[in-house]
């Protein structure tokens, strides 16, 4: 088993990874100062194949949990679900001391830690991650939250887990497009992070891509790693932390005007990073060839790398953009890349650029990027090295 | 103009209190370090009075203010009232540097600051209080929430406001079972901390009810410090601010019987008081002398003291309380006086002593505590002085 701490004074957690860690559950929480009364909220597509495991392993322990089985799919994110579950724990009578299992994907884990964050004003959280994107990605960190009709994530809240178990055999059972979605996000941490697990996926994509556990453990803990780096450095995004949307920008504009469901999240985002390493490119001084290495190995992971878009989508996915979470006095910020393992946040992208790269989404090739914006954006100076926005690790 | 500092590291904030505060709220916010987009969010009986100056006074200062007007009334604390707010913003666009100002009493701050707290995971907050509970108490302290059907506040957040702009003139125009519903809360803070303070209520009775701006700018100003004194040492309610929650238990129980609505807040939590005094007679060595000042006193102030409830509704409270917030391991936890002034918190109460207390409470006298439980609970030890539970202030 290994373990990764996530340092944050009195909200520190570990995230333990290793095979058939759903049995050790309640011997894991029975570590924390918990009380007995709980809940595990899973999805329909989850509950079958280890909800049983889970009831049993909290059992054994005599905690008392109540299960709660939420529809699957991004469409429970939202406020109809949260007042069920409310409903829920208020019923089976959770109290302060009481806790919150999210057993399931980034859609569960998201739901569930809003939840428990907001219920009795905040109670405990444990995070069994069911998918590669929630074991990488949604369940460290501490960030909660659900859906309006009008954007993603528009609501929620910071809370960290108690505990993160990131059971390693669950991906056997994970459908093939749900897995390569979660590798959008490991390619993530590679472009924003790390050029040597960059270079790891490159030649490991068929070990990985065949569920080879050795280097899913190592390149999972890996992910988890950075993640807790980043988010111990800058636990509210107050700056840092920002460089973990690379791509998410356009990705989660592509979800909103998709109809969430429509893509799965590493579906979106992987067009996100094509369309943010296309502006790198434009902008911000990423090679040609290394914007070409990270399209190419978001395609070997199965990934889309392009979207056919009309006119008026585009229109209306540039409007969508200006509402998104990450924008400031109503201009999108976006995360851009100077090479693999370095990029800068809070870029301030010309409306034009934006455009352009949007129009260019309906080819594949890096090199497809409409032509005209390139001149004009290589006038604009790429920001000072050794700023505060400057990120880099090799 | 009086301040009350309440320090709380990065998340500190002022209280101002004074006449004619509302129309300096724009040059106060522009003090801090907010941006310009901003909603105010307030009831159809606050709007009428106040909302236009407001937003002048936002505008004055550059601010882009949207108004959002909710149904008066306890039932606006719901989840339906908070998606219909998020909408707004979203439609307003505001973005993680907006802000919302709560212009109302506690439904408002409550709900606002819930909005707030949740909306892309916090953002500014400013209480304009209205009401004299919420100027004493509400809108200090950074507890936001709603209700669920089952229960008062049972979903919220710690969420700081930026700035809290008491303005004393907006109590003319409050109806006076409004301002007498304020008072129980103001009584309150003498009997957990000040003597000197349930001195000067006694006294002076008649000039508060009379709406005398000198005591109650003198009596407002000490329980905002009181308050804020309490929550300085205890922001998240691991401990000592329980105190605040003295008749509450109750109180809140009563509420959720009725219906939320028909007794006001502090109504209800006036009646929770007497059987509050009683319990503390019974078990923490309240003295009758005393619990007899502190039942006359909220009668002074036009509180109810009594409730007629069946033997069938009785049983109801009873349950009600088994699920109140302050429940540990499924058993209510009382704040109980030990004298004026002096109380504790986080006290077990024998359930036949709370079935005796609710019998009791159709009666007014403070005498009217049902004999056959004063002689067993007697025999409960009272907790040792001194320890962490042991609260005191003269």
């Amino acid at each position: 088993m290994r373990t990764v701490k996530v340092s944050l004074g009195s909200r520190s957690y570990r995230i333990r990874i290793g095979d058939d860690l759903l049995d050790v559950l309640g011997r894991e929480c029975s570590r924390l100062d918990l009380g007995k009364r709980c809940a595990v909220i899973t999805d329909t597509r989850v509950a079958p194949h280890y909800a049983d495991r889970i009831l049993r392993a909290l059992g054994a322990q005599d905690f008392h949990p109540r299960l709660i089985v939420i529809p699957a799919g991004e469409s429970s994110k939202s406020l109809p679900v949260v007042d069920r579950c409310y409903q829920e724990l208020s019923d089976h009578r959770l109290d302060r001391q009481s806790f919150v299992v999210a057993l399931g994907g980034g859609v569960v884990g998201d739901l569930a830690g809003f939840v428990a964050a907001t219920y009795l004003r905040g109670i405990g959280f444990v995070q069994v991650p069911t998918t590669l994107l929630a074991q990488v990605d949604s369940s460290v960190g501490g960030k909660v939250g659900i859906n309006l009709r009008s954007a993603k994530n528009l609501v929620g809240a910071f809370h960290q887990p108690k505990l993160v178990l990131t059971d390693l055999r669950v991906l056997d059972t994970l459908p093939p497009r749900e897995f390569r979605s979660g590798l959008a996000e490991v390619i993530k941490y590679g472009v924003i992070w790390d050029p040597a697990l960059f270079r790891l996926l490159e030649r490991s994509m068929g070990k990985i891509l065949s569920r080879d556990r050795a280097v899913l453990a190592r390149v999972i803990a890996r992910c988890c790693d950075i993640k807790a780096e980043v988010v111990t450095q800058d636990e509210q995004e107050g700056g840092l932390r920002a460089i973990l949307n690379f791509g998410h920008t356009i990705g989660h504009g592509i979800e909103a005007l998709a109809g969430y469901g429509r893509y799965l999240h590493g579906e979106a985002v992987a067009i996100g990073m094509v369309a943010a390493c296309r502006l790198s490119h434009a902008l911000t001084g990423l090679s040609r060839d290394e914007g070409a290495r990270i399209v190419n190995l978001l395609k070997q992971a199965g990934l889309p790398v392009s979207v056919q878009l009309t006119h008026p989508r585009r229109t209306r996915l540039f409007e969508i953009l200006s509402l998104d979470k990450k924008t400031s006095g109503g201009r999108p910020r976006f995360v851009l890349a100077h090479r693999i393992g370095h990029v800068l946040h809070g870029q301030e992208v010309p409306p034009q650029s934006i455009a352009d790269t949007l129009a260019s989404l309906s080819g594949s090739e890096f090199n497809s990027l409409a032509t005209p914006s390139r001149p004009r954006s290589r006038q604009q100076p790429c920001p000072p090295a050794g700023k505060e926005n400057d990120v880099q690790r090799e």
